[in-house]
């Protein structure tokens, strides 16, 4: 039976850019699951309700109902343990520090590129509840938020470790694309969908892998609408 | 038959500081290979001659030469598997990571916090030579790098990942310290010897850890002598 992945839309429903959803989107498509996605909203809270939760991603997959991106790429490596995504022991203990690493280095670096690009293709509905909690978050107003060049500098010295790594491989996790490369790629996703902005120089092995990255099963992540297409 | 180490020494000949020996012993200590350690200076090039290698690490075991720290600790995984320290695959992979956000993100920052104590460390004939190498990568003199406040910003925002990680972890790799823990601590070692600058604030999960660390293999780091014993 396929799964049912609620995952966050904005203005237009086709128009998809959670990294949380991405990374996990990934992981199904990594493992060969079939999922339907539904499109939620952030003031939707009441479809959620059911879960006991009040973000996406959510995971049904028959009776079990999994929140939180990581939870469920753990959930489905335990469920579906053939071509894990995270892994077990030691290599879960190095993927969960790079979950830190994306959410505490990569996140906040994007978000100044992209906050402005982000608050126009969110659902206008959900505008003032995107602006709020963000600007409590941030201490300031988006748009004080917003710098650009400040994130790309900041984005370009947290992922420079990132760099290195990919002069001599493929992937982060090797030959083939794993948990690590789901983890930043979906926060690249996220950049990719909202904004025209280019979030690193052309040529950076980042840029190089993030369009590897786009053709990996069978471009499951190529065909994704962008504000570009709209 | 013991092995020897190459290990950089200061101006104190029992005084160990750097941070890719440091990663090597914990990696020797942790699989309880027996090692001699030879004390060498930056200017001993000679010393290093048979390796074709101008810097330590240097280990030989028997007819094997070894060059290079995180090479070492992979040579240590293939001639003894047992209690590996990188592992393999994918697991492999993520210390790899690992092992450039260290050496990119938290090793400059260190350097930041205690350039001047470093320079005080090394043996005074090789001061000149450290002073005109480590200018020359900075584009600026020991002093103006020198920036304790500066540094221990940088390092805070750094080692946010990490935090994250010991909070629900007791080491880095898990219930038991393995490569990712090494090759960060080779690392708190270097200011932990030469520097009284406390480079974490008190009751950072950090700061616990570290502490751990010293203890861990019968205390094999904590009898390392520091600044503050000579």
């Amino acid at each position: 039976m396929a799964m049912t992945l609620y995952d966050l839309c904005g203005r237009d429903e086709r128009l998809r850019f959670s990294p949380y959803c991405w990374r996990v989107r990934m992981a199904l498509t990594h493992k060969g699951l079939e999922f339907t996605s539904v499109a939620w909203r952030f003031l939707d809270k009441k479809a959620l309700a059911f879960a006991d939760y009040d973000k996406v991603p959510v995971l049904c997959d028959g009776d079990q109902v999994v929140t939180d991106s990581f939870e469920i790429m753990r959930y489905l490596d335990k469920a579906y343990p053939e071509a894990p995504v995270l892994g077990e022991g030691v290599s879960y203990q190095r993927v969960l520090l790079f979950k830190y690493f994306v959410e505490r280095s990569v996140n906040p670096a994007l978000f100044r590129i992209i906050a402005m690009d982000l608050f126009a293709a969110v659902h206008p509905d959900d505008r003032s509840y995107f602006r709020d909690t963000r600007e409590a978050r941030f201490g300031c107003t988006l748009e004080e938020f917003h710098q650009p060049e400040q994130g790309k500098q900041q984005l370009k010295q947290a992922l420079a470790p990132v760099r290195d790594l990919l002069r001599e491989s493929t992937f982060l996790d090797g030959d083939a694309p794993s948990g690590s490369d789901y983890l930043l790629f979906g926060s690249m996703m996220w950049a990719h969908v909202v904004s025209t902005q280019a979030v690193v120089e052309p040529g950076d092995p980042v840029e190089e892998w993030f369009k590897r990255m786009l053709n990996v099963h069978n471009g499951a992540a190529s065909n994704a609408l962008t504000v570009r297409d709209i």
